[in-house]
């Protein structure tokens, strides 16, 4: 049983997981990190997604970043995304995160911003009915 | 007792309002509206935040859009901002309120995008530990 | 046995679409047209896209667009993805269709151009070893 | 008795606020200096614009800039904001800043540009009927 | 002796500069009202400039909108610039009239925001020493 | 006989073109590289277009990057353009790559990412009819 | 013997075009307009402006408005670009005119201003040696 | 006698001013530069114009980048813009100074694109009637 699961999509979004995953432990939250591409490791992670328990989901991807919205058509649980600034200062992947369509919740959070990613969760795990 | 708050910024956000609580009615949660400026009514926006026991705020606003940061900075509830696009196609809302200072965390959905927020509060509703 | 397989994310999307097949219908090359969204469809997509001989795919979606780049994870075969502009102009989409990871290559056309898109196809379907 | 109120919404923003200083110390101003943030310190910041007799606010702050149109919703003082470049070149904090709504006015300067948010403090001073 | 000077660039601008002078005379403060361009009417532009007794200068233009830096730099009264879409949502006159060099500052407000260069215009005229 | 023309459009882009020859090279397919540019070049570019028995083109160019849109004005097969980040993050060249007039298509990947141009000329070689 | 020639790259360009040629009529310069698209009509334009004798070129596009770059390749004229808006304001079409590459000088005036394009000609005309 | 007036905003804009100058002086015209802002020696500026005997002008500025325009409406004289890179990667300056309003045209080359205007100042010089 884990409270958060955190997906980066690339090993070069490490940066970006270290921050949210010391706020995590800070905070005293169980929680489990992977690295799964939604482009490039599909069955993986539709596999770990619907394998987990985990109450909320971080995704953390940059460039056209998939990632958050992929998970959020593969669970019913929230999940938050977190923009990584690769190219276009981030633009790109805030825009891939944001505005996705109708029917398929993320909840996006600032460019770069692991630790308010990491407090989102955390409200949203003390916050259900 | 209410599920959701949800409180827009001005009264020319109805529109988006209107899909929120059309959403939220279909989904049989409980809710209200207040429309409460964080720049006109700070008094009756803070009254508000702290006397509401909703356990998710959604938060409609466009322009510079301060008021999902602000009830963040007054609840440790999950707060949505909706960016409205007043001007500029909506990117001046867009940015902020996604750009949010680390310790404040807002969960931002797509401009516009009344469903979603609406979808996104049923999800953390049901996914709290 | 057919050409070309043009996949809209969208109802909504359908005069983009429809602009694709009346060139494709003019060059007299065979194809076939699905409304399948990568995030509310995402295994009748997987399916279809496994499952049909097509030598060459048009994905046209809305937003943050990761139509293009799911397929282009799920085939091998060229996929062209034709942002539509609901938001933003469409920069939302154009950034999300063309900013793909490395490893998983899309061929980007102009925002809204469907025409475009259908005489790369073509290109492409003739320009094999 | 001060004339110029300059409130910083983090230490990171240290530099720009050292360019207000110096410029307004080198004119013969009288000042003095707060670092407060509209949404960590909430209660401190109304405390101290409601009690300072300074007749003109100079706000600094980056990423989705609240500060400055905060400080305007409580006071009739003139703000005046200093957008500060830490993301997307500092677009997120002008558009925040600059895009007030309808009825709470704040005096937007140039990205990072401290020297004019002081000479424009002290032309205001200048000016009153 | 008038308040209030308003200058707009050009006759397309009036719609903005009719919300100006309204909410001024819902006010109380004097105001007249000149159109004078920068680049068509520099020297009438300067004459008004140095012969009007204003306390406080509100300049509307759009495109590349560079009234409201030329009568900062003709002046020692403070300068409201207000940016009017015309082209790019009024971007380009945004930039143009907030990133004005270090030495000569403009107080801007928002895009097309009449009411609030009215409001913030009567805020510096009610704040001076 | 070559599978793949590479022209890049000055020398200043040859970090990405290593990346495309090299991934080309891994994947074992022919391939041949031109410094050409549009505007410097036209006559040599047209004759080596025109003269070349290459399936597939790939034009690597930032600014105001007009070479993959001439190259298939010259050519019936397909053209992938690489945009280049130069300035304004590359925004620049995405735009002129992808945007161009329906008529001429040309198949845009994303900023500096070469490898995925490598990418798509290895699916279109191994999908014609 | 022709002072100014005009080039439009489409159709579509006609009503900047319009502007253009009314105002030179205005002020009594002899042109001629050709509608040529360096994409579609590449030997067509060249050839037109290898034999024209016009002193200086204004060329009209949108998109990945690559036409003024390649006519100023073609002739050791001055060669003034107007970005036509057709999507995203404009934008595309301005960054696609005005960064053009060292070597290869454009005079780009702005957005769908075709009275500035007559203008500046008409000015470089009257400024030889 | 001066064939060209080169002139920059700030000393912080040499960089680019050296460019030009050192092909200038290659390419054998004759020219002056001077250092004059339009907001800080408006005087000077317009005495200068009007006294020199230049055929063409090059202006160098960044951020809210007046100069050209205001040398445009000083004098008949072709008139070159060079947007500097200081903020936002130049959009500010750029946007400023090609979106000037119609009846005072300039011509815009690209961001810190120096060569340009020198080569562009050139063709001008010898394309009178």
């Amino acid at each position: 049983m884990v409270d958060i699961a955190v997906i980066s999509g690339s090993k070069s979004d490490q940066l970006i997981v270290d921050r949210i995953l010391g706020r995590l432990k800070d905070e005293g939250v169980s929680f489990e990190h992977r690295v799964l591409s939604a482009h490039r490791n599909p069955k993986e992670l539709e596999g770990y997604v619907s394998g987990t328990d985990a109450h909320v989901f971080i995704a953390v991807a940059g460039l056209s970043a998939a990632l958050p919205g992929v998970i959020a058509s593969q669970t019913h649980r929230p999940v938050i995304g977190v923009p990584v600034s690769a190219k276009l200062g981030g633009l790109d992947s805030l825009l891939s995160i944001v505005q996705m369509p109708p029917g398929v919740p993320v909840a996006c959070v600032g460019i770069d911003n692991g630790e308010n990613a990491a407090l989102l969760a955390i409200r949203i795990l003390e916050s259900g009915r």
